[in-house]
């Protein structure tokens, strides 16, 4: 049903990301530079790790949000550079704590760092790069920044507290999983783009704006992810199909098909995520009751309903290259569906 | 030899933190609401997790620096409280991503949270109390004092990850050794200490006095621990003799007792530290060959080269009894060695 219908709306998802990668090249190119000098290290062992990482093909979604947020509020400064080779490596230290504690063995195609460097290299690696992190933005000297990124660090933190917690339960609601989106994805696209109208030093309409296009542009963009992990299209991305499954991880597809299914669905999900006990065919089993349920499909309409809620937050800004390259960019996330 | 003569010099050595632990326990009152209060979270693990290593009866000796050395420096303002449980913070933030690390069972005779909640959830409310550490500092407003912390974090975690490379390598240098407990100790002792200057907006050679008896305070602590492993006193605190040993930790009374010993001894670290082969009697044998090579004696004494540096840095401070407080905190982490 809706899918043919969409298909329409997003013949190439990928096309809606260029505009912005176009306009933050130049940037782009400073930030790159930043990240590799600021990984580097007299110990060997850091700079090996974090280029793992950083050579690993991430769009680097996150700072570009910094750089346009930052270049629409008309700053004329320098610090957005820094910003945003920060917020990228929180994001960094984020994925390497992510696979320790998911025990992990792929990322974007590629062994995790934990599987080739072992776990308590990531976890120190981590830790150094939120040290540099939290350098950087302090250099950048402005403390309305600091105080939107250091939020966003503890709340990302928690996030993945109440994801571990919440872990294996299927009867988790969609407003628990909300719940833990918003905190480890969210945060953190919302105070990418808040930064920059905080080191614009616009008013606090505008600030309050891009925090929310961050924050709904962060949901859509989890949301997205999680129906993309039941989804063929997973494997043309370098990604493999049912990580989620495996780990036992509670996304919305799997809370929509646990609730909408029958007394016998639930002793299945039961068995597979909670128990962990997988066989042959479950993984197919379980795509099967998600597309008889809707569940993936309604997993990617929750994405457009929060798509739209961060354009909205993004119309008071007057019309500009940035302005319509981020608001392409929510056509990006939710298209990658496609 | 020397362990008689110095048993003389500090009789009593838990007296010498006395007048630092009377003159800053208004403040330190403060601090600990403070750190039950950010230790708080909806997320009922966080808050757990962290009492558990905050109720674990810690000197909290790193906030106390803070407290002191912005009164020593004539500070009137309330930044000093926030920061000082920031420190502490960072401190127990690192513990917790150590145990995981170490894979330590026990720390200060307790169970480590990662035996009882498990390793995911240490390395996740470690980031979260780094995150809260961070937003302390920024609520402060201290760009001075943001700079030394955030540097502090990202030279921790270096020398976290230079101690994981170094490890198991019996042939490492006194050098080196210093280079890693600079680092991963050393490092927030100076921090601690020089924050306080720093909001108290002092000139630089008093920012530096507080920060070079930080650092050799840090050192000495270090040095007195490494000592105390291999020693009958660790009982009397509640600690294991023989954790760093059987951890296979290269420390200072190791490197001394491989570079004096046969070629016999050597195969005997070898064995124990580098391969991990420890049978019954090991721990025995290898406190005799320290003691046969004056290696813990040694250690104490480089302790105490350090211990004067720091107490060295402090001179030029005019007299106050926050200043005889922080002289004396030398005199009770090397006494601690008897």
């Amino acid at each position: 049903m809706g899918l043919v219908a969409v298909l329409d709306e997003a013949r190439d998802p990928a096309a809606k990301l260029t505009p912005l990668v176009e306009l933050v090249a130049a940037d782009m190119q400073r930030v790159n530079r930043i990240i590799i000098d600021k990984a580097g290290s007299n110990v060997d062992l850091i700079p090996e790790l974090a280029r793992h990482l950083i050579d690993s093909g991430g769009k680097r979604l996150r700072p570009m949000l910094t750089l346009a947020a930052a270049k629409m509020c008309g700053y004329a400064g320098e610090g957005h550079i820094q910003l945003a080779s920060s917020v990228e490596f929180m994001h960094t230290a984020t994925l390497l704590h992510d696979d320790v504690v998911d025990e992990s063995a792929l990322r974007r195609g590629k062994p995790t760092a934990r599987l080739v460097w072992g776990n308590q290299a990531s976890v120190l690696v981590g830790d150094f790069l939120l040290g540099q992190a939290f350098k950087m933005m302090v250099d950048v000297g402005s403390l309305k920044a600091l105080r939107i990124l250091a939020n966003a660090a503890a709340v990302i933190a928690e996030g993945e507290v109440m994801q571990l917690s919440a872990a294996k339960n299927t009867a988790t609601t969609e407003d628990e999983y909300l719940a833990v989106i918003d905190a480890k994805t969210a945060a953190l696209f919302s105070a990418a783009s808040e930064v920059g109208a905080a080191i614009a030093e616009r008013p606090a309409a505008e600030q309050n704006g891009l925090k929310s296009y961050g924050r709904n542009l962060g949901l859509a963009f989890q949301l997205v992810d999680d129906a993309l992990d039941y989804s063929g299209e997973q494997a043309r991305l370098g990604k493999s199909v049912g990580d989620d499954f495996r780990e036992g991880k509670i996304t919305l597809p799997v809370v929509l098909a646990y609730r909408r299914g029958s007394e016998d669905d639930r002793k299945f999900w039961k068995r597979t995520l909670e128990e962990g006990d997988i066989k042959d065919g479950d993984l197919e089993r379980a795509i099967g009751l998600m597309q008889k349920h809707g569940a993936i499909a309604d997993t990617i309409g929750r994405a457009r309903h929060y798509g739209k809620i961060a354009r909205d937050a993004l119309e008071i800004f007057r019309d500009s290259r940035h302005k319509t390259a981020l608001m392409d960019v929510v056509e990006f996330c939710i298209g990658r569906a496609y």
